[in-house]
């Protein structure tokens, strides 16, 4: 594999927790597996004051701690570790930031490309690449500049749409990389190659033969000690308006012309933008919100939603989104897509379930068998297709089976976790997996509508924390004579959801 | 499940290997499971002379020895068994046929229903017809009267018509029941459920997307005790003729409009009437005939056909048939079915795999992974499906992978085998599985041509034992830029073929 060319990291944000929890590790993983370029320099930035030992020494600490490590490897990639004190706000102070990135055209012999990692609270997302701009760090006359930005990327469609003003006054779009860790997973970018890497499934991946599509993401934790962030978002924001609306993309896209960034993001965005505008029918009929409340679940007991830390009391904040839409174009017109994201769910999944449609006409009698192609992104990765039999014996009843593949089969060797793909990806200049600016306005302006609607507190309902939500999300199936893959009644708390 | 009419059955050929191999377990096994009518007789027949008992106690040594039974099940089984010495060719003698078969009436209450069963050599498959009709005992006014006739039907299309026409004289063609134990088989009465109960395979069944289609049929064993039948016949009347075509039938068949007999049997005959007619050009370029030479494989001498007891010295009969051909109608135009046969093949293994076409455009580069549905039929029944998925790690690459389903997983409780389905479905006037009188004539017109090409002992090739045939027949696909699943060159010998 080509390595990246020689470059800096800035790592804006970086005494916070997802430097230390992810990002630190990733480089440290791509550093060990050779995959970081010949050199390079990391420079973490925030406002507390360290030393570069001071900083190193709290990192090698927290890599021992929670990664597997090397200590001789870890030794060497400690080496490229620096630090920053900065007030991010103070366009002034970038004047040292800008010498040190200097010093490592020298030191690590960066040639001037540069990777900004906005690892900060969104409020600073703006005013960061304002003040690198203020010091040249946009010009790439000397060497790349690469600006990485964490969602949430924006808070609704008229914030996006000024904070994209707001960098791209900075930065051009093919410097702009908006991380969704979700298309960092192997099990998302693997949507692409099966439908368009195999001959037989895509001649079936319409709506002449796909009855209904199931898209869930659930997780079995609560905010944890996210409450605060939390509680202003929900999940409408935090989950549902960037990865499952990708998801749902991946899913529903052309096949792109060719591979690559802007092949593939031309027809991502192309779905998005074909969502179905949601009316105020829609909204009524086919969204539902939840809050999950507290619980005993096997004997354990489940907080609700305001008891958890940071979180408002009276908060009226959605844990949980279940939505029937639609993709207006001729491939997919008709096709419910069945969505729906929470916290506190039974388990940790995300999960599509494509059904398809029964044959034309039941020559083996009515009670044809379901067939259905679950692609399971996370955990227990793979490929499960169910489809009928002939049930042994006398006559020709049918009955359904199914068969299954599971991704862990594969040689794993190369197994990036999404961040460290990410990162690599964005050092080698590839944007295919990074959210284009089109696509982020197309979700917002879709998802705009449900911010509003659920500014009025009436649109909540509640479900049991390690329940599969309100039983309001499962009529949305019900009243189309359908169910979810899991439904609400089945209220087993399993720690593991096996494909 | 309903029962059958209680009736009597009449063996022909009792005192022969079918019957005890069988034909007699088989009707022991249904009456242990409760599948036999209330009451019942069945009457063995041939020139022995046996008294009833000495023929019950023949039977039950040979069910005691080779079956699992249980012996009050057994003895009450054994009260049906009677025996009849005749001259079968005879007509004089079927008096006391008739005579015992209206005794049952009494004893048995057979309602004058009863099934005529030919075990007996060919030949004798158009006289006992006659013998029994000149006694009025294809007479349906008293109780319905059916005619089992085993394989071959016929020696070739002349003798088929003329053997055809010879029963119908005396039997309605509703009451024919010709065996091909073949379609008995759970697995390939499981084509029609696969391909027609389920809504997602049968769209691409067709020339649009699949690119070519392979049956195999190989034994391990060689000819066995059969020599003398056997070097009479060859491969292609023993296995091609009759159950290749068939199962090739019912990968190619359309829906049928219901359920039945006939509606099935109609959907089979049109595919058969549709085989592309063998050229010249297709007996030279697109037919293998092969017979087995002696060799040492893994340590293990296997002599050659010729060296086996029964067959001649000098011999050229095959027994190996691979071939390329045709379906010409609006599913099949253009696509290859490549078929084979043979003994003394490396294992014994029965499968259909449809390769399905490429993508259309290799969005993903030109090494596009294949993909292909593998229907085993025998051993390790089940299905197959091989397909790309992404190669983990940076990148779009792809690589194979397969998912399986293998029947033994369904409850076996009601699993009948092969005779045993065919026994009782001809008891309960349900002819579906069992081949019609144009069906049989549309194969023979098909091989008629190779039964004329393969006189000309230029035409064969030999093949060591133990090996996947005469090299050519790999040249067959290879001249085509492909291979057939298990490719000569593959020389293991293996006792058993896992899917």
């Amino acid at each position: 594999m080509v390595k990246p060319e020689n470059n800096a990291i800035v790592i804006f944000g970086a005494s916070g927790d997802l430097t230390h929890r992810k990002l630190i590790p990733a480089f440290y993983h791509l550093y060990a597996n050779g995959l970081l370029p010949e050199d390079f320099a990391i420079l973490g930035v925030s406002r507390t004051v360290y030393s570069d030992q001071e900083f190193r020494d709290k990192l090698r600490s927290a890599l021992e701690e929670n990664e597997k490590t090397d200590a001789a490897i870890l030794t060497e990639f400690c080496e490229h570790l620096y630090y920053q004190a900065l007030n991010t706000s103070d366009a002034d102070q970038y004047t040292v930031l800008k010498q040190r990135l200097d010093i490592f055209k020298d030191t690590h012999h960066t040639q001037g490309n540069a990777v900004f990692y906005l690892a900060t609270p969104p409020s600073l997302y703006g005013v960061i690449p304002e003040c690198l701009a203020a010091h040249g760090l946009n010009d790439e006359a000397d060497g790349w500049k690469n600006l990485i930005v964490e969602k949430p990327f924006g808070y609704d469609l008229e914030s996006a749409i000024s904070l994209d003003k707001q960098i791209h006054a900075c930065f051009q779009e093919h410097q702009i990389y908006r991380i969704d860790h979700y298309l960092g997973k192997e099990t998302v970018q693997n949507l692409l190659v099966f439908r368009f890497a195999n001959g037989m499934f895509e001649p079936l991946w319409n709506r002449n033969f796909i009855d209904y599509v199931e898209i869930t993401a659930s997780e079995a934790l609560g905010v944890e000690d996210r409450g605060g962030y939390y509680d202003g978002a929900g999940a409408v924001r935090d989950m549902f308006q960037n990865h499952l609306l990708q998801v749902l993309a991946m899913v529903g896209m052309e096949s792109p012309a060719a591979i690559n960034a802007d092949s593939i993001r031309d027809e991502v965005v192309k779905v998005m933008q074909s969502f179905k505008p949601l009316s105020d029918d829609d909204l009524q009929q086919n969204l539902v919100l939840g809050q999950y409340t507290e619980s005993d679940v096997r004997g354990k007991h489940l907080p609700g939603y305001r008891q958890e830390h940071g979180v408002d009391d009276e908060s009226r904040t959605e844990t949980y989104v279940g939505m029937k839409m639609f993709i207006e174009n001729w491939r997919w017109n008709g096709v419910p897509f069945y969505v729906r994201t929470g916290k506190r769910l039974p388990t940790r999944v995300t999960e599509v379930v494509i059904h398809f449609k029964k044959t034309p006409h039941p020559v083996f009698g009515a009670n044809a068998p379901e067939n259905k192609l679950i692609i399971r992104i996370q955990p227990d990765e793979g490929i499960l297709m169910s489809f009928g039999l002939k049930k042994p014996g006398a006559g020709f009843e049918s009955q359904e089976v199914s068969m299954d593949f599971h991704y862990d089969k594969l040689e794993s060797m190369n197994m990036l976790t999404a961040y460290e793909r990410l990162l690599l990806d964005c050092m080698k200049q590839d944007a295919t997996l990074f959210a284009r600016t089109d696509a982020v306005k197309a979700c917002w302006k879709f998802v705009q509508p449900i911010l509003d609607y659920k500014e009025q507190p009436e649109h909540l309902f509640g479900y049991a924390a390690g329940t599969w939500g309100p039983k309001e999300a499962d009529e949305l199936l019900i009243n189309d004579g359908r169910q979810w893959r899991f439904p609400c009644k089945n209220l087993a708390n399993t720690d593991y959801c096996e494909l």
